[in-house]
């Protein structure tokens, strides 16, 4: 059941923001690296890069490349509502809990508006009914827009369906939508479907296109589905401090990332990893998986001992944040059978 | 005088950030990358970073890494003035002209007042006298404090008495002082000081330590003199989007840019350029060089027809901004004596 | 039933805004009128109301004169909260609902973490428990104050005890406590306490000394009990728009709305004018009082023909926003006992 | 040439600011208080102002009503900019030196750029050139406004002519033009021409309509002569504290200020006595005038002694600011001839 000698397993399943790039992302930076290039990101590979996601996107779109997924999310998100409106999104958003307010600095103050919704997605009946609410009234923040995230925090993954039902409430109530794709590509691979129709096609009028958790150092795109918002951005960026001058920085990265479905590949590994693990745990005395692997990341309740156990052996996770004895495991790009299996094994012998 | 066949020269002269990095900075983010490293900045290498300054810096210092150096001079200015400040500047600051109200911004409003003063530098007696300009007015923006560059826009460099002049204005004020050296090395060999001697000792609060420009692909780092301020700008820098998941992008550049001299070595290059472009161009007939070649920046005056003839070989430098016929020209590390060569030639053919 | 032929019954019970100024009032502002007086503040009313806060307060205070609720409420938050952090505060509260994000825009953006609460209450085991969560963690927006409501947006009183619990939760975890007194007054008359006790005594750090509501056209204190942030709030204010040139169309209002217990008669009106409608419509069928009538506000559940037909007839009053059949009747310092025996005759008629 | 015995001289040359009301303002409070009102503006005094002021300006138009010039200037000017554009205006303008940053705090971030110009006004052809300055630069913040005070701080008035110039700069370059109006009636009756000839016919799209140093206690009004900007507006002006519950308090003032021409009667006093400052001091030995008496304001050079003697005997003004001797005589419409002829009895007594 160990693994052969040379081998070193991963024991890190605390996040996909561990893990490194892939040796593709390095090797498209040494190459980015030679000569001069026009600053900024009027280079080619920048401009390369805009062209390849209108391709994937089958349309075209504006892309502004930045180096966080905060400052995506915070800079989409100030382009779609005014300082004084409500960005509806689920209360277990990244944008909620994880981004110190960046939404709220980068719009000059607009709130969350924090909505329930089973597996951390938004509910479109709930959202229906407050995307109208105290709409024109001066004293309260009126709905502004809305933010989804693909695949969620809690690592499900919102069907076609649902991301479709939710663009029909939006563009009832006239508001953009906005999604927030840390884990596009996890989701994307998950639903088999194409880029277009888990985005614009379902109402999506600006994404967060993640790269940082699936594959590069860092970098993020915000590509923008309506036209009429890129000219505002790109002073938004600067004045952000997100404008490289040195752009090749991001857009080599990017670039690579795109190039012959790295992003792709990187997240069916990482969610297939997730559902071994799955596979692994399902009937195990005294587990309980708290819902499906749909992308990267698997909640399960395990014994308090176990968890100590697994602990003390070096491997790293969250756990009791969600509730006492639920942890949640994510996998990566980098994650390998022989470290699933690795864990799984570990796991076992602490539940004997 | 022409170099080999197998010589490409170099024609930019616009900017130190058309460059691209060291190798030396490449080989670090490779060897950076590889395995699983805590995020956010808990990782080794950042540690790392942390005790290099504090020992080129001579003392105990707050560091926090970023990728921009408008980023670095934002923040730093955000944590030393209210939203109500006037920031002390001079009139051709990058703080003021170059960076879309990014100090604005994450000041929360702050006002930039703009200085006049020789050279691109603060005038001490001004200063003087601005620092105290209706102090404790409800009805204006106070004095809050001061931020010189060094090495300047212009490419001059402050002389350490000239600091020290300003510092203690400062002092007498109750003002703290702000050093946006995004040319810091390039400053700093030019006179042959030490860091700390530069900085703090000469009443430097904070500064933005510039490596973009001098051999990295993008990554700066605040440097905090004065405790009490990290863990402010800590919760800022996360807000604004600047905090990497994968820390390792900026601190492995930054690891590799402070080894072995890189940085001072890289810095002691571009301005032997610059001196071997302006000791070409003395004398030459038609040509006024605007001041010394202090750092990696000249300014010259030129024959619109040699500006012309010259942009239409492929040399690239900006001109006629500064009025008729000036000319900046700047170099980087990655110039070279035969590409400095090259470009006399050139410019001895136009003036024949 | 009716009244004599010269009553004209008050049928507007929506609000307390709805009403004017005590006369005492305008005289006070007829008489302030006169000749010159130092502009900003600096005049000799405007000294006297700080003195006499002062001693109603029995310690000495800071003092800021503005012109509305909203303005005293987001300038004191913003005293103490960092753009980055979180306001904790009921659900129900004034400065989360019907501001239209005057908090966040007055203290750049920090979030308002609402929270659950019998009677519009903040529960103390729960604060405590909030007021910890995520201290310190850079992700989040970490607890920065606490704001309480007295009396509540729903009329009911936080006892003695009550505040003082939260008062030490609060000294607890570090956190100013902040109270919204748009209604101080009527509180204060419902509890029977002083002053002091209501506030720095139980731990209030910070208050919005409400007046408009209880008896003047527009004026609000903003009341300090700890020393150390006048100097900032004055800029704030300035900066806010809310210095008045000619301070004394505030500072007299206040003066006379202090002077000979006016503000403790005007809300004991509005108090008895509450429990009189409250006594009255106990036990009339198809009322369902929803709480004691503590201060001016009284919620009740009605029949839907009722309240048709109470509209119809020309009284005011919000409904259904709060539930279906529920009614929300606020009194002031001008209704008078008349005016509540009409609207119980005609209430009484209509149930018939 | 002394007053009559009962006569109390007014001292106080300080500024428009020190003065009471009009009685006509407090009368009209008085009247408005009676009775209930609905809040927010929605009574019918509030609509009065509003249609009364389409009358004045010959034109539709949007009107909000504020307590305070600062607030006019900072919300007018954020719905003209973006947060990270520029708005040109004079160096000596009151929204450069006086309001704290609140341009800069609504806007969001916005920065003054500071023009000089003769006689505190905007030069066209210097206006033309930064008009157009770094337009579409992404890395400076672009022209989005232009402002201009009529009259001036220093108490010049623009000629419709330029007026119209400036106005035609901006109609080219695409910025809306904004007016200060805080002595907006001192120089409608200078020039002698129509509110509309002053404003939108001229090419102005948003005015702050100043009535606090011109008669009432505090009321100004926000004057929008291009739709699609109100109900922005409204959002603005309630988060910023500035949306008065009981409106009457507000717009009861500016409703009897505009009544019966009270207004235009109390500049003209103000201008009319400012002139005979002006006649009686021309000639006088050691006294330069430093510019006709065009509104309510002259400035002036006295000999030290007299400034000295002037203060002793208790006048009032402002001296020395604007260079050795140089004073600034404000008046008002509550300044009576007595007034200015004692005031020039005792200076001539001092240049004795």
């Amino acid at each position: 059941m160990h693994p052969p000698t040379a081998f070193t397993p991963q024991l890190g399943f605390a996040s996909d923001n561990t893990a490194g790039a892939s040796p593709q992302i390095l090797a498209a930076l040494q190459q980015a690296n030679e000569g001069q290039a026009p600053a900024y990101g009027a280079d080619d590979i920048t401009l390369r890069v805009e062209r390849r996601l209108a391709e994937i996107f089958e349309r075209d779109v504006d892309v502004l490349l930045v180096p966080t997924g905060t400052a995506a999310n915070s800079l989409a998100l100030a382009a779609l509502t005014p300082p004084w409106g409500s960005v509806l999104c689920h209360a277990h958003s990244h944008i909620a809990n994880d981004e110190c307010g960046a939404p709220q600095f980068y719009s000059g103050g607009a709130r969350l508006a924090l909505l329930d919704g089973a597996a951390s997605k938004l509910d479109p009946a709930l959202l229906a009914q407050e995307a109208r609410r105290k709409a024109g009234d001066v004293h309260s923040m009126p709905p502004a827009c809305v933010s989804i995230t693909q695949a969620t925090e809690t690592g499900s993954v919102y069907t076609l369906d649902e991301i479709q039902a939710i663009g029909a409430v939006c563009r009832d109530a006239g508001l953009p939508l906005h999604m927030d794709g840390a884990r596009f590509a996890n989701a994307l691979v998950s639903l088999g479907c194409t880029p277009a129709e888990m985005t614009w096609k379902a109402g999506v009028a600006a994404l967060s296109f993640g790269a940082t958790k699936n594959g590069v150092l860092g970098a993020e795109a915000i590509v923008l589905f309506e036209p009429g918002r890129a000219a505002e951005l790109a002073y938004r960026r600067k004045r952000g401090g997100h404008l490289f001058s040195k752009m090749r920085l991001l857009s080599a990265q990017m670039d690579a990332y795109l190039a012959d479905d790295l992003w792709l590949r990187n997240a069916r590994q990482a969610n297939a990893m997730a559902a071994r693990l799955a596979a692994g745990m399902a009937g195990l005395p005294g587990i309980e998986l708290q819902g499906p692997a749909e992308a990267n990341i698997l909640f399960c309740r395990l014994p308090t001992a176990a968890i100590d156990g697994l602990l003390a052996q070096g491997f790293r996770f969250y756990h009791d944040r969600w509730g006492p004895g639920v942890a949640r495991l994510v996998t990566s790009f980098t994650t390998r059978e022989a470290d699933v299996d690795h864990f799984l094994a570990a796991l076992r012998a602490q539940l004997r």
